[in-house]
């Protein structure tokens, strides 16, 4: 690679900047394109090859990173740079594999981290009968570790039957078909949207709950919180960094501790608990099995993220779905054991659920009262939270992706951004949690009826699913035998779960979700149709022979609108005569007086074209000259060209004192088919 | 004029409407461009005329108003003429002249409405010192009186030598150049500003006073208010229609009333009134000279619009100056009657300005009690203010225009919309107005220090100009000495006036006007320097000889940038070849894989033009292609043209689903000289 021919005279360091290796196939020509001069106007290109220039063909170039040129332009990119980071090259991209400790830490977080409102969520339904319905909370408990059971070994299948990655819309596309697989994906992006509301609402709950002053602000933390978690994602934060391990851990270390000393505090007297006193509030409606039920369904969201590692087989280690199933395992137990431990130990010291505070910080308080402990408990339990959202922010967008792949989603979802992350993903997801926090005024209990439903009919499909693949499996065998068993409890479980929780969660809020989630499926069908039609209809079939110089009749019609005889008129009058016989400049007045004075202009300058002047009685510019374009084209057929004057101010805040007529022209003219609108340009010196 | 040749087959109703009659001067051809078939894309041209269409050399046309097409647009159409009204033809627009009782009611109602306001503002300052400053009340009165005297004195004189108009602006750019004349017309644009928020503002005060409940609301009720004006001027509301005449004249019968009853209960005893009693507060600072100044600043706000009348001489009927002096008169006598009255018997019973009710509130409940003509009252009030607000929407858009078209202001200031009214100006008065009310919370106190030092000014300016008028006449006269006493005598006390207003209320907001003002001026120039520059780089002497095909330099160089290889491409790649030999197609890639594909694609289809992929490997899209034009512009010199497949969709919803490269495009390279942006619109069937 030889010297740059050509360099800036002033700004060698900026062009030093963009001389950096290319990435260029081998034999491929590589040329730095650009090396900006600061503050100027014209472009100077430096070469970074001494190739003759040659009557390319088929040459093929790398880019360098666009500079911008502007002032504005350059501060923004600065402001970019701090919130995102430096643009990564595609061939940036890492590719790391998990240890179990770590995949257990950062795929379990979303699972783990619901004990910090399950247990809670429980006893706000119970309560609603008074103190007497209390003793249906261990039972309820017991039930809900139970449907753990199940469903994680229900997903312990689909990990060695979708080693590739098995989230419910691709095995639920892969087994039964479009409709099923779209229920599936927006059950996941619904679900997704609301892990992050739910986590963010709860982790802002813990806070408050150890510093009552902010309570105030818990709609302005959460909302802060989820900028921060797109800023973060937009960044590319790397969901696999070690530094996301410790929160799970440091919950998990700081829970087995609290509900072992809780545990000797309760059962074995080894030191006097304090106890921490909310009176039952009187009875608002008897017991009734709907209530039981009503209250099982929403401890369901205990299980919440339980298919996370089903997910994310590919990024273990290998044997990846050996190290997958013994992490779900694992999972398993420490959701099942906090759950149960903090279900347990609420019932025994009689905690009640108030807005103030959760159960999770009461109980702390209760066991180790006002100590370090205590806001170590208050600190990873936020923590966890904001991690469980995290995931989602990696979730949601790849899911959007794959969906965007299948034409389902605006084709945005599949760009990614300077730094390789689905850039529209993530804005929209956190535009939409943001939303529902706004909504919901960031209160767990009133998200918590939308949140499950999307969730266990994401679980029913994709149990269904693998109980059809089993089905499909032609030779019977023992294998297949067990294999349908498990996957079809587990369908057949989570089927009822989800009945039960749209019948009992119907008014709180469910129906929100067999509200939406039709509409939603409704637009993506929508939107597949839309770009299957015009793929279709762009698309040349292979072996269609070149078209010979066909198509567009000669000779052109050229309309040229003019503001008055001035020097940018004459320049486009000018560029129309180089490509067209046919030209009519045209004029719109609201002044009879001032086209007189035109006419008498043009007559004098002997352009010899003709010119046409419209009176507009009504003062309108656009309409008039879009009618008479559309005249001429009526007239001439096919296809006319009109060639606008444009004025280009040479500074950005002059722009309002001019009227943009040729922007204003050209969005009025955009949808008329046959009529082709180009803009001469005319720079007015800074 | 012929039958139509061709009629829409369906819509024979809707090009009825369009058949209307043009406006054409005689021997112009007269043509109806449209008629539109409601629902189809497409166009049907209907002719009136049997005239063959020939070689038209000067064809003068007159356009009919435009019809939108698309379904949301007719709902907007529709929406506006609810709002405005349908639109009027220039040649609709009515001069009508104002006998003398309507112009007093009409021209005096923003100098008759500051009553409302003006004796509170002085006692606001007094009761500061406490109840020994109120004996200072009497004697500002008659100072402010006496002012008002000198200031419609020289007025008369301003109606006698401008009997065409004789605004501020125009009278002081006549006589003592561009600079006064532009502090002049920047201190009437903010005082038109203050006079809609105050007197707004004020409108509130009177109808909160009577219902206190609406307190609350007051910046909402001002903010409607302001909307209501808006759209009612956007509508065109005739300034002389008889009904503006009412609410000033039933302003003017109850103050007189009221006045009347109020000296027949103070200095008669004819009936015992009904003392309001609120005590003053207690002293916050000594009387002092600085004091009574301040109170006496603040009650120069009566003065304001007092202007008005000699502004609108030439709406007055024959003979226009003997009936504007003579209205002047009358509205000097009625203005300073009721100020007098007021602050006399706000005097005598001992009234203390509060937060929640007006003074003049106060005087009416003294006087008649809670009877219906207390109501009466506040209702003209209400009205009156309200009347005050609209003559500035009437007299800022005028000022406005008149600016722009000394290239002081935006262009757009001049246009006038559907309805003949200079929308802008008034939109742009609405949102300042309306942000006043907001900031200042529909406060009359907070206003009125910012109010006062605009309208001064521009009285100085305006007494100072005609004194230098009568300077230039040259024979002495006594007619020019005595002219030159009176004005010169205004000049002097109304700038003596300015300076005591500058000074007193200097920290109370004052300054902000001596901040604002300086910068507006400041802008306004820089708007003026670019119009003027612009001017003249456009403009072609006359005498200039036609340029004979010159500036363009053959062959052009045309660049294709394509997306992919499909029919849109296709499409653009053939109107370029239509237009230019050197033509040279573009791909950006972010998948080396994908441009493998097109590159055989392409070789396949044989089109025999090169192929230049980009390989973007941060995957920026417009920021690689702007740099290749660059390149080639640079490699080719002068006019490098880029023609971009567009894709358009029918519908506007599915316009989120394309990427808009070519707007994309277009607006990056806008403001690079020498590159023309064509799209070749691929329309996608409905």
């Amino acid at each position: 690679m030889g010297e740059p021919r050509e360099t800036p005279t002033t700004s060698g360091q900026d062009a030093q900047e963009h001389r950096e290796q290319g990435l260029g196939q081998p034999g491929h020509e590589r040329i730095t394109i650009r090396g900006t001069h600061p503050g100027d106007r014209y472009i100077r290109v430096v070469r970074s090859t001494d190739l003759p220039p040659r009557p390319a063909e088929h040459r093929y170039v790398v880019a360098e990173p666009t500079e911008p040129r502007t002032t504005l332009g350059r501060y923004l990119r600065q402001l970019r740079r701090m919130l995102i980071g430096r643009p990564l090259r595609t061939a940036e991209e890492a590719h790391e594999r998990l240890t179990k400790v770590k995949a257990l830490a950062i795929l379990s977080s979303d699972a783990i981290s619901s004990t910090a409102y399950a247990t809670e969520e429980i006893m706000l339904i119970l309560v609603l009968a008074g103190s007497v319905a209390y003793n249906y909370l261990i039972p309820i408990g017991l039930a809900i570790a139970a449907l753990l059971v199940i469903v994680a070994l229900s997903y312990r299948q689909t990990i060695f039957a979708y080693p590739m990655g098995g989230g419910s819309y691709i095995v639920t596309k892969d087994n039964l078909g479009t409709t099923p697989s779209l229920i599936a994906g927006t059950s996941l992006l619904i679900d997704y949207t609301l892990t992050v509301a739910v986590s963010i609402s709860s982790g802002v709950a813990a806070i408050t709950s150890a510093i009552p002053e902010l309570i105030p602000f818990r709609v302005e933390l959460a909302v802060a919180a989820i900028v921060l978690l797109v800023i973060g994602n937009l960044r590319g934060i790397r969901e696999s960094g070690s530094i996301f391990a410790i929160p799970t851990y440091l919950f998990i270390g700081g829970m087995m501790l609290l509900l072992g000393l809780g545990a000797g505090a309760a059962w074995f007297g080894l030191f006097t608990p304090h106890p921490v006193s909310h009176p039952i509030p009187p009875a608002q409606q008897g017991l009734s099995l709907f209530l039981i039920l009503r209250a099982f369904a929403s401890g369901c969201t205990a299980l919440t993220g339980v298919e996370a590692i089903s997910d994310g087989v590919p990024a273990f280690q290998p044997p990846e779905a050996r190290n997958a199933a013994r992490t779900l395992v694992w999972m398993t137990v420490i959701l099942g054991t906090i759950f149960l431990g903090i279900t347990f130990l609420a019932y025994h010291f009689h905690l009640t659920p108030t807005e103030e505070e959760t159960i999770l910080s009461q109980l702390a308080r209760t066991i180790v009262g006002d100590s370090p402990l205590y806001y170590y408990i208050q600190a990873t339990t936020a923590g966890i939270l904001l991690l469980a959202a995290n995931t989602s922010f990696a979730d949601f967008p790849r899911l959007a992706s794959f969906m965007a792949r299948d034409r389902y989603l605006p084709t945005q979802f599949r760009f990614r951004g300077d730094r390789l992350a689905f850039s529209t993903g993530i804005i929209a997801l956190g535009l939409a949690a943001g939303t529902l926090v706004i909504l919901f005024g960031a209160s767990v209990n009133a998200l918590i009826p939308l949140y499950a439903v999307g969730v266990f009919s994401a679980f029913t499909l994709s149990q269904a699913s693998m109980t059809r693949r089993w089905w499909r499996r032609e030779p019977p065998s023992r294998h297949r035998t067990i294999g349908m068993l498990i996957n079809g409890t587990g369908a057949v479980t989570t089927g009822i779960v989800t009945l039960i929780i749209i019948v009992t969660k119907f008014l709180a809020g469910a129906w929100v979700i067999l509200v939406v989630q039709p509409l939603l499926i409704w637009q993506l069908r929508k939107i597949h149709r839309h770009y299957e039609r015009v793929s279709a209809e762009l698309s040349i079939p292979p072996g269609t022979p070149a078209p010979e110089r066909p198509g567009w009749p000669g000779p052109l019609t050229v309309v040229v609108p003019i503001a008055g005889y001035n020097r940018a008129a004459l320049q486009a009058i000018e560029f129309a005569r180089e490509i067209a016989a046919d030209i009519r400049v045209v004029h719109v007045t609201d002044d009879p007086a001032e086209a007189e004075q035109l006419r008498r202009q043009w007559r004098d300058a002997r352009l010899e074209l003709p010119l046409v002047i419209i009176e507009s009685p009504y003062r309108e510019l656009i309409g008039p000259l879009v009618s008479y374009i559309e005249q001429v084209h009526t007239e001439k057929g096919d296809v006319v060209m009109v060639v606008v004057p444009e004025f280009v101010p040479a500074h950005l805040h002059d722009l309002p004192l001019h009227t943009q007529t040729a922007w204003r022209l050209r969005l009025a003219l955009w949808t008329h088919p046959g009529i082709i609108v180009t803009s001469v340009p005319y720079h007015v010196s800074p």
